[in-house]
């Protein structure tokens, strides 16, 4: 057993920690700031404007008007508040939704509810890449169809989606299109207007803005029915007392992404030297996804012969903190519905790790990992009930 | 125009800030200790340990085991939690819901989608103090009722129920019992097993704790669908990835209420004094709700002849910030609904103002209030179209 000499912690697509300009500029609505924007007084008319101004940079961020931000708590309820919100609305021009078959637990298991409620739910098949095909989208479509809702950017295996196409083809048939932003906000630019975009959801922990905080994107004009009723905040669309010093994080995070630029070219290439170091140190390891549409800071492989859970075990001993599939299930014992859906069999969905990179990642980081993994993968290899004869 | 010598608040029944201990609680985890509860390393399972941790303090509060308590995002989700998840998982019983007519928007306006969901609402009237009476909630019960839900303190003017009569009541007819109980948790002690109690809503920054932590107290073995699908986070009952800061911060919020048995008499004296004061020094008011039986901050007085939205602008100027009817509704311009309940007339349910008094409010508070009021009050009689002849 390798004990631990470093932290490295390799698993920001689950969470991020908080920059510290990002706690900076929180710490005063705690506090001397602090107030509830419906309040009538200027304590609740400053909150008010703080919350505007942080709704109006998040809005711009995306090329969307304010007026179509919906703070959230967190993308989960984005995501409920899309699916449920439209079905609820749209019922009576019918009940039928089409999915991807790699939607975050969140889409999926919301679609899932909604069954019990009388809606039909498609969920599209993806292929060994992880890619929606457009005309498996165009076939599923009917006139009953009232939302389809694909993930952008892949939270486990990284995959990009073609948005802005699946967008076109909704637009064009009269069917809202919602897509679950989560882990691409921040990373890949998106146009809501260019794109197509009726509904969006992002989140702010997975960009190193606070937990408590995320958004709905809902084009004007869109209908949709609260998860929350209650006092009418947010346009009526989401009522609770507006998290002030959260969101405030939030829209700091984001201005800190617009500005940093620099991000994407140095995580892409921590990320290759990451995938191509595994690729070669250690055989029988695949990468999942596909190699270049995809999130910057995620690397996703299968280990053939080897228990994921095990491998996890390892590197969190040597100090490194990897997940199996999304954070969300890895307390589940079934494969990812994912790595499934790609075509693996149970044994390798069950042999993968997911490895995120994030802004603080430095390449002594991918050195170290490349330096401890392999010897773990030999040593778990020689344990394992899956081993090949001879080969390990 | 009196203009502001000073700022006064005594709106927190609306907002407090965050105490300077519980925000240094929670610092940590922003940064050093950020983690994903769900993740399967150490940083994962430390973050587990402290929700955890904070949890049982929760817990032990009000007499609950911690297996009992769903940490949400706000005191309106675990009212939309309670009202709807009972609902969704219950209607298989019958379609039957009790509520008062003094409940919060978020209970009400949650009923009230119910009901397009073919939920049936009785809304129980209240005397002219407030209270719900017993026959009444008696006599409404019916073979198809699955759910009570009644307001533990009342958010507008402070009056407090008899919730262990009426959990008894409830728990006697097999009916599962909720209370609002986001503006007494932290003042009046409860005892969820001695009050008969299923289900209780409390929230943290009502207590001097963050933004963006509150719990729906669920006894064991009682049934709710969840409001948010996802990851199965919260025993798959609340899924999103948990508020670590946040729910550090309403632990700590808690455990200080715990400790502050002199809060009590101390606010419960000031708001006496400025009852006494007020109706005193300033004719043809008229303190609602119940003196005795009510929340030890709350103040909610009828100021007859004067537009509330008036005075509230003219209190606005003098740096006292105070809130007509609860916060939520302050933006709207229909009459309160909790005052029009006890049975006013809409011309007084304007001319009410809430005081909401705190654990930073000094006497010298009390005293310049006490001091201001009558002078502006007396002068807005003066315009005001509503004025009796001479009288003012």
């Amino acid at each position: 057993m390798i004990k631990a000499s470093k932290k490295i912690y390799l698993d920001y697509a689950s969470t991020t920690p908080t920059d510290p300009k990002v706690l900076g500029a929180m710490l005063p609505y705690f506090s001397n700031k602090f107030g509830n924007t419906v309040s009538f007084h200027k304590r609740g008319a400053d909150a008010m404007e703080a919350v505007e101004n942080a709704r109006e940079v998040v809005a711009r961020f995306i090329n969307a008007k304010p007026s179509e931000i919906i703070f959230t708590s967190s993308a989960t309820e984005s995501n409920n508040l899309a699916l449920k919100g439209i079905a609820w609305a749209n019922a009576f021009k019918g009940k039928h939704i089409i999915i991807s078959s790699i939607e975050h637990d969140c889409v999926l298991n919301a679609a899932g509810w909604l069954k019990t409620q009388g809606f039909e739910i498609t969920e599209l098949p993806v292929d060994k890449k992880g890619f929606v095909l457009l005309k498996d989208l165009k076939n599923s479509i009917r006139k009953d169809t009232i939302l389809v809702s694909i993930i952008h950017g892949n939270n486990e295996i990284g995959t990009i989606q073609d948005i802005r196409a699946i967008g076109k083809i909704c637009r064009k048939n009269n069917i809202y299109f919602h897509t679950d932003a989560a882990q691409s906000f921040g990373k890949i630019p998106i146009d809501v207007i260019k794109d197509y975009i009726d509904l969006l959801t992002a989140s702010s922990h997975k960009i190193y803005g606070p937990l408590g905080a995320a958004l709905l994107y809902k084009r004007s004009g869109v209908p949709i029915t609260p998860l929350l009723h209650g006092g009418g905040h947010e346009q009526n669309l989401r009522s609770s007392t507006v998290n002030l010093p959260a969101v405030i994080g939030f829209a700091k995070a984001v201005e800190i992404c617009s500005k940093n630029k620099m991000e994407t070219e140095k995580l892409t290439k921590l990320r290759d030297k990451l995938i191509r170091g595994i690729i070669k140190k250690i055989p029988d390891t695949k990468l999942n996804g596909d190699p270049k549409q995809r999130l910057q800071n995620n690397v996703n492989i299968t280990f053939s012969f080897v228990e994921g859970e095990s491998l996890l075990l390892e590197l969190n001993m040597a100090g490194i903190y990897v997940s199996t599939g999304s954070a969300c299930s890895s307390n589940s014992l079934s494969p990812s519905h994912v790595l499934m859906a790609l075509g693996k069999n149970p044994e390798d969905a069950h042999g993968s790790i997911r490895f995120s990179l994030g802004r603080p990642t430095k390449e002594s980081d991918i050195d170290y990992v490349l330096l401890v993994l392999p010897q773990i993968v030999k040593r778990l290899r020689k344990l394992s009930p899956f081993r090949k004869n001879n080969r390990v």
